[in-house]
């Protein structure tokens, strides 16, 4: 892992890192709160297809959970985005991307990166630790859209993290190589999620985030669905996330209702 | 009205009260925070089928919204119900008065009271704003299943009710005398809903809860679902709840994400 930059502000830390991998490093920002704990849980921010790891509402989700929970914040330029968008695809919208390969081949492309992706993310926990996180200091997942497509593989095989925020996304998944394994995973899941919907998801039926929730494992597990296109998830949602994180922090769902 | 009791304790107020109604006089409760403010939003809880104005989970609730958010609350023991439980029920749990009269007779003879419950509640919003609300305070609504049942056409003809939460109940309804007054009424409602749905519900099934929060005619709404039985709702949506009411008389959900 290399340091490549660090700010400072109004007690927000940000480090811009290289976590060094086989093959192709994964770019990573971490935010952390700007004192010396040396145990802080850590969200991993897990982008939408066609972004990256400071798209807004990732910053955003950061800054809340660093300045509201002391938490730390983690995100990565997944496989195919960010620094590592294909030549021929940079400086396009997400949109754009996606017309010029084909939404069936763009999604098949992103499910195929899913074991790279569940890879990346490990290395990442790996370097994090080292930066001072306690080894007990547990990790949260948000991840919804491409982020749900990766995090649910991740979160099965992953015991360090604890609890998860999913959503827009499906059961059967869209463009899956290996849906079988997908679905099995989405079984697998036993930690506290949270899944959010968009009752008029356009790229993604609403019968298949319902089954998705259906098939989630976990014993503890909270649909939130708003009306709205794919990508309008409401303002209090923001709250939802971050009520969720502090009460799994915290110790649990059942322990307490603040 | 009449004020039968009053007490005050750690800065709330309760009054116990009897609207007075042509034929039947209604039982109502009434929480108030303990000052002279003129103003105050008031929320209405409607009780489960079975239950009356004093169930554990009204009294909660009601404390929460006086003391976290400084509103009233008010309760009223609903037909058939509380204080106005026919004869020969009296003494019963909710479960073995169900089992007396048979399941589809419960839910005909609740169908049949909505017209009466309807009159109650605004009999009951009269007699509260007689106490000190200021005539331009909202209201808020609260009632799940039988609260629902009741709701929902009460919220689409009384337009002081500026918000509201439904749940655990169905479209089509169960035993409704007038189903299609009751599809009308869902799609007649426009103001904010948080819509709790139980995802294993025995008495509500999915697909029906899942039509009816579809049917609102609201354009802001959200789902929240949980695993678990009909009245196995997890205690974080006390918090949900709560958080909700606080968005709504602050100014509307899209102002604000605290």
């Amino acid at each position: 892992m290399t340091v490549l930059a660090e700010t400072s502000e109004r007690g927000l830390r940000k480090l811009t890192l290289s976590v060094r991998r086989p093959g192709e490093n994964v770019p990573a920002v971490v935010w952390l709160p700007d004192s010396d704990a040396a145990r802080w849980p850590a969200v991993l921010l897990s982008h939408g297809g066609g972004l990256h790891k400071e798209a807004r509402y990732i910053t955003r989700l950061a800054e809340r959970l660093v300045r509201d929970l002391g938490c730390a914040a983690v995100a990565i330029d997944q496989p195919y985005h960010g620094e590592r968008t294909p030549p021929g695809e940079r400086g396009l919208t997400p949109l754009e991307r996606r017309s010029r390969i084909g939404l069936d081949a763009w999604r098949a492309r992103n499910s195929s990166a899913t074991a790279q992706a569940v890879d990346d993310w490990q290395a990442t926990i790996d370097a994090v630790r080292g930066l001072g996180a306690g080894e007990a200091a547990p990790f949260g997942y948000f991840g919804l859209s491409l982020g749900t497509r990766f995090g649910i593989p991740l979160t099965a095989v992953e015991p360090r993290i604890t609890c998860a925020v999913f959503g827009l996304f499906g059961h059967p998944g869209a463009g899956d190589v290996d849906a079988a394994g997908f679905a099995e995973a989405t079984r697998q899941i036993t930690v506290p999620v949270l899944f959010l919907m968009q009752w008029d998801d356009e790229l993604f039926p609403r019968d298949g985030g319902l089954a998705l929730f259906d098939r989630l494992g976990s014993a503890r597990k909270t649909l939130h669905a708003n009306p709205g296109s794919h990508t309008q998830i409401p303002p209090p949602e923001m709250v939802s996330m971050i009520g969720f994180f502090r009460r799994q922090f915290r110790g649990g769902d059942q322990a307490s209702t603040d």
